[in-house]
């Protein structure tokens, strides 16, 4: 993954306070049992990039919010993301996640829904110590919205082609979490409601945007540095942005028609698809698409305090895209 | 099960405002898949006797609590207690509870691990409902003394013998949703600190009466009433408060040894301990102790308003202990 110079501010600049929030998230880590204590541990060290906890780092900075609640409620969104993770593999029946095995590929299911309603506990701990009301609402509202995403998923017969089900799917799934962090942050912050909202809504953005460059680089990426097999949704009947594009331009493909009829078994078919998607201007349609979420957050921060954090939430957009190209 | 005249004005008294929990658990079910409409609203509809909301519903009444607040909080604890049922049976593989199929039972383990974490989330916006920080906190709280226990259970090894052992896991299990009821209402009625403090205890006292009484049951009930096998904890290795007296009386008993060595499949012997214990005193020292502590209960109550609700938060206690005998 690229990381230039100028675009992974929006993490340098909170360093020493992403530092702080991974100190609570290991804060009471059961050690009754060895096995759980190392799988716990692990998943909350190995956590990806933090991007959730910046957003929420950074807003707070920039709206003048107190460090220690800031900490608190970052480390509170990471925890509950991480639970989501864990229930999700247990779902997908997943066995790598980031090339590393998962709780679900090692354990027996009861001990993955335990070690994920472990995760879930002490975010909803976490999440209460900011002693805020409207972030515990907004916390317990973004819950409902990813378990019902989920369970629409599991419900849903697979093979749909439409931006609304996939703009739902992924608001559902990314963005709400993103917005969680951004408008919570904003929440514990001495700013009015328009703020709020602002904040609510650059959430909503990047976060969308994420979640396409997310699949566009399902299909551009290659295994080695995706950590799964190139086109993985579309191997499980799962449409997304690329492939939406792709059916567009080429309503007639018969191996499209066949996915979206829920036959995608034939593996011959199915790679000569994903290769006649990544050949075709699906990619950069989707791209585009990103872009555009990208400029209505950026947009979003016009407003707003001119400050090094807002410079970094706007370079945050950047860094999103960049991660295609 | 019995139900004296007398003794149920626990749940006749709030019989309206457990009408109005109901609802409110209600609302909101998805409607996007039938099968998941028809699991949800037969999960939340077949609760039981609804005795922990009956308790906050009783607390808050006697303690002058906004009606409507308390309804909130009675709903969000029953959801809790529901969604913790749904993850449990998919630990424990069961396939019935109150003789009737778990979702566990018919459901793939990703649609059983969904309903839980959806059950959870509402249960979660409902608290969020209360408006009061102090509940919330405790609900949390509440969520991960519970999983906590169940990570325990699942790691450590069977056939422990201590009543150490075993406090701490009826607690984790049972009485902890008594405590979050009771001590819930309390936070938020017009009352000082030591009227929570000692609306907690009563919630400890007569949860941990509770669950004794439900180890009782499942030596003395016969599989029809109860709902599963007569000693179906023992027949797995887990050691409850009847087994815990019998070891005590006989701590030579050769097939008692052998369970608590995890050798707990012998299917003959294991009819024959189960006999034993069910013909020795240790029933009735068990019954002893669950009195002990509806009696330390009841004492909680002395100084707390004179009031019909009190009465029959009194009388619960007397419930209690009349399902036993």
């Amino acid at each position: 993954m690229e990381r230039t110079g100028l675009s992974i501010r929006f993490l340098t600049l909170v360093e020493d306070q992403i530092r702080l929030v991974e100190e609570r998230m290991r804060e009471r880590v059961p050690d009754h049992h060895p096995d759980l204590h190392a799988v716990l541990a692990h998943l909350i060290s190995s956590g990806g990039k933090r991007v959730r906890p910046a957003v929420a780092l950074l807003t707070g900075i920039m709206l003048g919010a107190d460090q220690q609640r800031l900490v608190t409620l970052a480390a509170s969104i990471e925890m509950l993301h991480t639970a989501t993770l864990v229930h999700d593999d247990l779902i997908d029946g997943a066995l790598l996640r980031r090339g590393i095995p998962t709780v679900n590929a090692t354990w027996s299911p009861a001990a993955t829904v335990l070690t994920g309603d472990y995760i879930f506990a002490r975010a909803a701990e976490l999440a209460a110590q900011t002693d805020s009301v409207p972030v515990m609402r907004t916390f317990a509202e973004t819950l409902a919205v990813i378990v019902n995403g989920e369970i629409t998923q599991l419900f849903t017969s697979r093979g749909l082609s439409s931006r609304e089900n996939y703009f739902q799917r992924i608001y559902a799934k990314t963005a709400s979490m993103f917005v969680l962090a951004a408008k919570s942050a904003a929440l514990i912050s001495p700013v009015d409601d328009g703020v709020v909202e602002t904040m609510r809504d650059y959430g909503y953005q990047i976060g969308m945007a994420f979640q396409i460059v997310d699949d566009i680089l399902d299909f551009v990426g290659d295994q080695a540095s995706v950590g799964k097999p190139v086109a993985s949704d579309l191997r499980q009947g799962l449409v997304t942005l690329p492939a939406i594009c792709y059916h567009e331009a080429n309503p007639d493909d018969p191996d499209m028609q066949a996915v979206l009829q829920g036959q995608y078994h034939n593996e011959e078919r199915m790679s000569r698809l994903i290769e006649a998607i990544r050949q075709s201007d699906a990619i950069q349609q989707a791209q585009q698409e990103a872009r555009e979420f990208v400029l209505r957050a950026q947009q979003c921060l016009t407003h707003l305090p001119d400050t090094i954090e807002r410079q970094a939430l706007h370079e945050l957009g950047d860094y999103i895209i960049a991660r295609t190209t």
